[in-house]
């Protein structure tokens, strides 16, 4: 926004381009619609913000985002503690609670390992996984990272660890999406859907 | 979000949503990276929101949005007060001024005349520029609302309304973008710019 415009709305369409996914053009038209809110309105998307941040934190046992202590997800007597879920981020247990086929608990990684980003083990909750593992009796642990470069080594370094403790280790199937068509399949798709086959 | 999310997040995202064009799955996403923001950023984040709803207001004569009493261009010397740009939201002014080839000063609408969106010429700032013109020394009044039908229909209107007071009206010309392919320009753009051929 040129010098023209009032500065407190140039301060606020900079902070909405700070968020990922929001150019510059689209953070000026969110400012401008924050002045058509009323004050209240206003005050509460402040009040959520500030909220948000200082009292959702990660729980003690999965690292998913909670407010409590304990998620609600480790708290629930209806989950099987024996399967644990590896997931790249909090966004990845909300796809899977969706499914409502999945009645296990998770773990979140916060990253993948990636050293070209300066992404190391230490840097994601690796070593707090091999904890759950060494202290309960977990019969299994699916690694349910996204099937890219980063989640394919992370998925691989982390089972490396798990095996030797005798834990089963598993990896999500990959192959064709439900719906898809053949014909606009990628090419490696489509050889690990015909790798792995089923039976009929 | 589902209920096994925290419910400060759920909250936030629902406030991200509620911006215009902004959908729930992009809310989530945004909601999610606030908790990977530091604390201080969150709150300048809030800080910035209040701050702008409460300082920022309408300028006293050209409705344009300002924390002054009188905007910039209202009160800089080196704008022609003769000639008034009407425009039907502030988003136009920084448009006008990013040419840089504008030198006079604007009106802003706040909205544009649509019956069936129940926006009545009383519901925009129409009376508050009749006023500017009959206490001014106004030359010209350029009409330069969006070439929409209701972009058209409050031109028209406010033309209608200031010719009985002896001030010339003018209205941007349509024509093709520069830049454009004459073969993808739709048919009312390309008659309009066979209408309004200039001699070379």
């Amino acid at each position: 926004m040129a010098d023209h415009n009032a500065l407190p709305l140039v301060i606020l369409a900079e902070k909405f381009a700070s968020l990922p996914g929001i150019g510059m053009k689209t953070a000026q038209r969110l400012a401008y619609y924050v002045m058509s809110m009323s004050e209240k309105d206003v005050e509460d998307f402040a009040d959520a913000l500030v909220s948000a941040k200082k009292n959702v934190h990660r729980c003690k046992n999965c690292m998913n985002l909670t407010e409590r202590e304990i998620c609600p997800i480790c708290s629930s007597e209806k989950r099987d503690k024996n399967i644990i879920c590896v997931v790249e981020a909090p966004r990845d247990v909300t796809a899977f609670e969706r499914t409502r086929e999945y009645h296990g608990v998770y773990h979140v990684l916060h990253g993948l390992i990636s050293p070209l980003d300066n992404m190391t083990p230490e840097k994601i909750h690796i070593k707090e996984l091999i904890k759950r593992i060494s202290e309960g009796k977990i019969k299994e642990v699916i690694m349910a990272t996204n099937p890219t470069v980063e989640g394919d080594t992370t998925a691989m370094y982390i089972a490396g660890l798990l095996k030797p403790l005798g834990v089963k280790v598993t990896r999500l199937a990959f192959g064709l999406p439900v719906g898809a068509n053949l014909e606009y399949a990628d090419e490696v798709t489509l050889y690990k859907a015909l790798e792995n086959r089923n039976d009929m």
